[in-house]
């Protein structure tokens, strides 16, 4: 059996198949296509068809940046791709390829991913965390996906850290993903910035990014430490707070920030353990995922599996 | 079949005998020995034997102020009732009174008595919260009591949401509990009182008391007034943070502090719509508790009978 994998990214879908051993047998990229639903619907069903020219597939699942209904099987609203408001994907994609198709929110697919045949293997709680553009998050909660009462549980980088804090893309302040995410790495760097004299980070070539701002700490630069040491101070406590709420067994954080390593999860684990219950704590590992940056698609296609 | 639930506070124990229809038959009060467990446990063991003389008690639930653990079924730890430290109550009272006893953190014996036969019934999906003191909170998901890999799971008042903030009894700095609670209501106050000129807030006896601060509020105070609206926010915040997160369908609120009702519950419920996903928010009542002050007895009961 063969199932497709679809995680649709803002500006690029990832699709791979795996197998029952849950292997990737083969991955394509395609640009997404975000403003126009007709577009957006004949870009998938051509990237199957691809698929089906050398596997025979026998579900396909898609994983979305955004909130989908477990009560309509709708896509409700997705920031990053606006033609997908109130829009059955699901069926849409069915009756182009006739195939049983099911969706979710990407970072559940990625927590189920992880779950299932990752970092958290054989587990029963965990939240599955990724840093990029934003804070992307799911958890598995008593052997099962949590997805809650309509399926738009797990959004985790729109809980309030810090009600004084930066505006966020949602239109609140102070969201965990303000800060600890990619986005909220470089606006921490420049903030420093405006008061750091000097430094490797100054000459850096604009856009700042989190990449470069890795490499400004790498090569010792004070400030781009200083925003690593800050951000790791937010993720550790954002960490706390999954911990004291549902007592996991794990926290598995992937994302392109976390290329960045021990640099940020050695001292977020600190700063966890001090925010923490002592025998909350005990009981739960940080670490980095095992399956990104193909966790979303892999869980896509577990899903498609297993639903 | 008859249940008794006692619900142990940091200076009373309530107990109480449910029925096959969760019916509180009848409910008595004695102090709480804090800090000498061979005291603690005569003390129970007596209130135990006291229903025994009318009543056939088939099973004894107590809701305890602490960390417990599902996997010893152990207390680990209880900051108001320090003698209750790696001590398997369970077992000490049982070998009084020779009857299956169990144990349950109290808040989520309370979620679980909201769920069961108050706010909740049939409800799937919920969090209660108790201001007082603290803040307690315990979590039914998926139609269950969700205590997390070694029961400690639930902690929501010990959640960080304003990281430069007040310094909480468990050490760290800015949990819920320092401000959506009587305690941080109190703390609230007196800050306000520094700045504020005159009003009925400067002439109440000391010490200061939630209550006293309502009936400021309700004779009109202004800065008593502002205290509400300031806890309402933080409540309200709170209530997003859980709501974005599990996508609840109830957030079943009890505690002395909501003996104001609709001044605290009014202002927080508008501040929660701000600050949650519309689709989540739009899915999720909050309301006042069915079953307080009884709520951590009768779910104890409940637990004795269920578990």
């Amino acid at each position: 059996m063969y199932y497709l994998g679809l995680d649709i990214g803002g500006t690029t879908i990832k699709a791979g198949i795996i197998d029952g051993a849950n292997h990737v047998l083969e991955a394509r990229k395609a640009p997404t296509v975000v403003d126009d639903l007709k577009g957006f619907i004949s870009k998938l069903a051509e990237l199957i068809r691809d698929f089906q020219k050398s596997t025979a597939i026998d579900a396909i699942g898609i994983g979305v940046p955004g909130l989908r209904s477990s009560k309509t099987h709708e896509i409700v609203t997705s920031p990053n791709i606006p033609c997908l408001k109130n829009v059955n994907l699901e069926q849409l994609v069915a009756d182009q390829v006739h195939l049983k198709v099911v969706s979710e929110n990407d970072a559940n697919a990625g927590a189920y991913a992880e779950f299932v045949c990752g970092a958290g293997l054989g587990l029963q709680h965990l939240a599955y965390l990724t840093l990029g553009t934003g804070l992307g998050s799911g958890l598995v909660l008593n052997g099962s996906l949590y997805t809650g009462t309509s399926g738009y549980g797990g959004e985790f980088g729109h809980t309030v850290i810090n009600p004084e804090g930066r505006l966020c893309g949602c239109g609140k302040r102070g969201c965990i993903e303000t800060v600890a995410s990619a986005t909220g790495m470089v606006m921490t760097a420049v903030e420093k910035l405006k008061t750091a004299r000097s430094g490797l980070l100054h000459e850096v070539p604009r856009p700042l990014t989190a990449e470069k701002i890795y490499d400004a700490a790498v090569g010792g630069d004070e400030t781009a430490r200083e925003v690593f040491a800050e951000t790791a101070r937010w993720l550790g406590i954002a960490c706390a707070n999954l911990i004291n709420l549902l007592n996991l067994e794990m926290i598995v954080i992937g994302g392109g920030v976390m290329a960045s390593g021990e640099l940020l999860l050695g001292n977020a684990h600190e700063v966890a353990r001090r925010y923490a219950f002592a025998p909350s704590f005990a009981g739960c590992q940080i670490v980095q995922s095992k399956l990104w940056p193909d966790a979303g698609m892999i869980g896509a296609a577990l899903l498609a599996r297993d639903r």
